[in-house]
């Protein structure tokens, strides 16, 4: 059931990277490789910190066609898009809770301790919008925005608590996801942030 | 003779780097730093993608020297640069080639898939671009522009077809370079492009 | 005793991160992650390059605490830090050598030739910089701004010069600090610069 969901998540993920890309008047070159690495790039920066080698998508190349595939599809319907609006913000979160439970195991499965782990998972949910935003040329929106972040750290801080108890698994997996769909979709409804903090002066 | 063109094409990266980094009024060091991160950050991010250890350029440190001085070099020369403008598009070029090439056969050898070797190659010839794009603060250019990464896709496709019905390698690589060549400075000459996707709402 | 240095030189690093972020209105999450990949990042960037794995943070997870608490610490001390800019840039000398020094260290231990020992250096010292920068989306500040990364530059090369005569460790230690130190706060307190680059033509 993972997987399914993982699947559903790079696809939306990489249409999430499509629509930025067209935001910046990209070529059909620079949609496809912003879907791909929104989709994929939180996964790699995850392997690559950990020594994970291969780096997953190399040995799935069916994740490059999906993701570009569905990147250069949106061109098709972005028209469309902004309707099914509700539904994506279910996807995106699912995709969020997907990405830090599978970034999670892959740090667990080496044997790195506990708050490596936790990093693992954040990495893997969030970095792919990270590089999608500079390679936007702005500054990344996960470190301004919303709860968004934080959902991926309260995941993966529960997973692990349910994990260390020993909780079966389609408990955990359950608890998890509707844990964080549901903070993610509250902080989204009723526009729940994090403190700024504001500092004016250049120099120190 | 791929070594030599190699050579020249490190340089030619790095000589735009250097210009690159004179646009944004970089110090010395800047200059310095951004040739050799345009020269051999598209190896490095592929050396560091598949896994493959230790990274090209530690291993000759002579590609440093060669990149940095050459950076270097450019503010001397900066003035007479463009009188040169069709030069350097050619060397641009058959640097492009020459990167897929390294990169396709990098993959190639540590035994990955197809995809992934097309990949590779797609990697090493635009990376450095990226990079360089990404430490002067701009959008890459290389996602918005021209027939550019279409180029390196082209040629990665056309050498892993070639070297698959056993062409004999000079053949092979008369036929890469010349495609490669042609449809590059054909793009420059008539300003070919690909779509471009414009997508004008905020969010979805 | 380089140790001491380098635990204040990643809280010096992390709390320059939470200003930086603070400068861009950036929330709690936005705070810890820049404070972390600024003090961090330098040598995460390293590790990779250089193959070296694990990559050190990941087995001392103390480092994650130590960064992250001296990042959100900034958020209720920022309005008076000011104060203390004379000590701040004290420390941040300091960690530049320690960083440095480091660096070097972690390249001889893995057998690179001294090119790559030197570049290693100098990674550690200014990359924690130039991500907080890529992040906080400008172009680093390093590649158009006083001596600093020189400074690392010559720290790096007067340490193996002394290593290759086999000075005893401490007198060693005790000139790289000195010299880093002294070059580096003379560079701040007279303006020094490099030469800059300066080109204004769009295209070669």
């Amino acid at each position: 059931m993972l997987i399914t969901i993982y699947l559903i998540a790079i696809t939306t993920e990489a249409m999430s990277g499509a629509l930025a890309a067209g935001r910046r008047r990209m070529d059909l070159f620079g949609v496809a490789l912003i879907a791909f690495v929104t989709a994929l790039g939180g996964g790699t920066v995850r392997d690559i910190l950990l020594g994970h080698f291969p780096v997953s998508w190399t040995q799935h190349p069916e994740y490059i066609y999906l993701t570009v595939g569905a990147g250069l599809s949106t061109m098709l319907f972005a028209r469309f898009i902004h309707h099914l609006r509700e539904l994506f913000l279910i996807l995106d979160a699912a995709g969020l809770v997907a990405f830090t439970l599978i970034g999670c195991n892959t740090a667990l499965e080496m044997g790195y301790s506990q708050p490596i782990v936790v990093m693992a998972g954040l990495i893997t949910g969030i970095f792919g919008g990270v590089l999608r935003d500079i390679l936007c040329g702005q500054v990344p929106l996960v470190l301004k925005h919303e709860l968004y972040a934080s959902v991926s750290l309260l995941v993966a801080l529960l997973y692990l608590a349910l994990e260390h108890y020993q909780v079966p698994e389609d408990i955990t997996l359950l608890a998890v996801f509707s844990t964080g769909l549901a903070i993610r979709l509250a902080a989204v409804r009723w526009h729940w942030t994090l403190p700024v903090f504001d500092y004016t002066r250049e120099h120190w």
